[in-house]
């Protein structure tokens, strides 16, 4: 693995058992060798389903095969491996996903719509179709309920660290656990889904509230960020509800017994998508961007991740260089409505331009050693109405280029 | 100025007079030294004009100004400095317009809507609004008929060489010329108008046609090219016929007699707008991208674009890796309809899938010794319809980080 990112936690929580989950990992030899690349979860009879897939018009086999299995509701495993990912493999493609769901399976003695597989890695090249059904059996029996770091370590490919988190929440007399898992480093863009993040949780939620529940949490985490505005094939989140805590069954999305709940479940995924963040391939500052005053949250949004993903925003702040004049241009480029003469703009909370020009006596000192952090705040405000959003991304550094111009080299 | 592109043009045509037209440069202080930071063209009167402008919601104030003068159609000169864009700098910024205007009216006698004016440099910092006006009468008076590459000079910025072309036309019983100049290297994005060209030439064609004209030109070469996805506040394309030319008066854009014409006019737009994309910060290729298949022309266009935009599409041309995967991914993203079981990707004329598949028995050796040269060229058939476009654009390398990391300082 590369050197860990310098944006990396400083801390890496470990993960709690979840009634009803084991996790494991072993090596199955699709790219990878000296560490784990292929990742399984079982779940316990009963296990409700939730997922968010990337939009691309060119999903990968495991994408299809999830979004078809997805309307049934029931999860009886995940299975994803890192190295490869079986994206634009064409027939040859759907039958890697085939046996390895069938495979997965027999060995649960379960129905095949109740298996969820995920793939990561480079595209368009085939790989042995034989390798996933082949380690699954050793697989499966080493699965563990407490194998959680493993398990998170086999789906990374250039990510410089691991990205669990955990969150408690009580429902109604029960505490119920989130338990999460992601990867991702480039070709990480919103608004299309995502990267892979596989959540766990013992609550008893049934699937089309839990759907609900993850959409929302989703669209304001993983869907606000972005690495390089590059979407990819292979995006994949999943929430799995194990049911086995002790509260009763829950009917609605909006009860007010879930309120504890959604924010826990808004938590770990803002946690693990900020992590995929600072993780970002070459990333050296974690940037915030908040938007207000827009004509609307979708507007806000826009315009947030226009500035996020401007190659000319992200050199400028890789260079510690307070260049607002570079958020302007990306406003401006949103095709969201501004109003030249109402935008304000601040950096590391200090206003440099209100009503469309300098404010006066700007001093551009506390900005400049603000741009020196790791931690950069930008705020714009339109003064056109009360649109607001928030969106997260990274700077655009060499270590990118270093990173794509070799990768499968 | 930097080391000159290695995908610079090896010669630069002479620029032949044009009947009508006087054009020359000055130092005016802004923030260059040692350099021509203002240029002037002088137009005869009865000079028509047509103009392409960004659609950025944040324009500079030249923007704004030529965008109102145009709907007189008349122009008598063209004023534009390099060093800073008076974009994002409120009212001062029109004063500094309004200034400019006046003085030059007052030099030429005219109306104050037949000066335009274009700025470009930096983004949101004033300055000082007299020394345009004031550097306006030597200017003036040293403008020549052949001073077309001290021209072309004062109009850069972070450009490593000059952009000119020319080409003749005959229009009835008369040959014209076309003069064009142009300026762009960073913050390059199409579909929205461009950077700065300006094309004059002494044919006599009134405003309303040379308005169409130019539209469809400027559709098929600018906003077809992009550097980095980010889209400047102060393109500009200005087109000015003095109408000296001995051929009977156009009426219409569609008329035969123009045919010859229009093949010119565009053809020197997109030499210009290639010239733009070689000068590409940090380019080391140049990249052409043919859409075929597609839906529309629309969706075409939209496609090219989302893989010349992709940073890592971008990186991999840099590293001479032909990741197919990436363009797979880049076509996914772009929202537009594909099938990935008819999808086909070729580089450097060798097709490499067919049918959602790699061809069988894809030899990659020479495709990695097309990578190895400078120009690039990719080819993706949807095989959906027959819609079809053709974009470029340049890699994204060590060198676009390195000018933009340091930009302001």
């Amino acid at each position: 693995m590369p050197p860990r990112s310098p944006l990396a936690p400083t801390t890496i929580p470990d993960l709690p058992p979840i009634a009803g989950v084991r996790v494991g990992a072993v090596n199955c030899g699709i790219r990878y060798k000296g560490r784990d690349d292929l990742f399984m979860a079982e779940l316990d009879p009963g296990t409700t389903v939730a997922g968010v897939f990337t939009r691309s018009q060119t999903a990968s086999a495991p994408v299809l095969w999830c979004r078809r299995a997805l309307s049934h509701g029931k999860a009886r495993a995940i299975v994803a491996n890192s190295g490869n990912s079986n994206a634009f493999t064409g027939a040859r493609g759907d039958r890697t996903v085939a046996a390895t769901v069938a495979k997965a399976a027999e060995l649960l003695g379960c129905s095949e719509d109740e298996i969820f597989v995920a793939s990561t890695g480079v595209i368009g090249e085939p790989f042995d179709h034989e390798k996933i059904p082949a380690a699954l059996p050793a697989l499966r029996d080493g699965l563990r309920p407490e194998a959680w770091s493993t398990a998170a370590a086999a789906i990374l490919t250039t990510d410089t660290f691991p990205k669990v988190a955990t969150r408690k929440a009580r429902i109604g007399a029960a505490e119920v656990t989130i338990n999460g898992i992601a990867k991702g480093s480039g070709m990480i863009a919103p608004d299309m889904a995502t990267m892979f993040a596989f959540v766990f949780t013992d609550a008893n939620i049934p699937a089309g509230v839990l759907q609900v529940l993850l959409n929302r949490s989703a669209d304001r985490s993983f869907n606000c960020t972005t690495v390089d505005s590059d979407t990819s094939t292979s995006d994949t989140v999943i929430l799995c509800a194990t049911g086995q805590a002790a509260h009763r069954a829950v009917e609605s999305s909006t009860e007010p017994a879930l309120r504890e709940f959604r924010r826990a479940l808004d938590s770990i995924c803002l946690d693990l998508a900020h992590q995929i963040v600072r993780d970002g391939e070459g990333a050296t500052k974690f940037v915030t961007i908040e938007v207000t005053g827009a004509t609307s949250a979708r507007a806000a949004k826009r315009i947030g991740l226009a500035v996020a993903n401007s190659p000319l925003v992200k050199t400028a702040i890789a260079g510690e260089d307070a260049n607002w004049g570079r958020i302007v241009m990306a406003v401006g480029k949103s095709g969201e409505k501004a109003d030249r003469d109402r935008l304000a703009i601040s950096v590391g909370g200090v206003q440099i331009t209100k009503d469309g020009q300098l404010v006066e006596g700007y001093d551009e000192t506390p900005v400049a050693a603000h741009m020196k952090g790791q931690e950069i705040r930008i705020g714009v405000d339109l003064g056109l109405g009360r649109g607001r959003a928030t969106v997260w991304t990274c700077d655009l550094t060499h270590g990118y280029i270093d990173i794509n111009g070799s990768y499968r080299s």
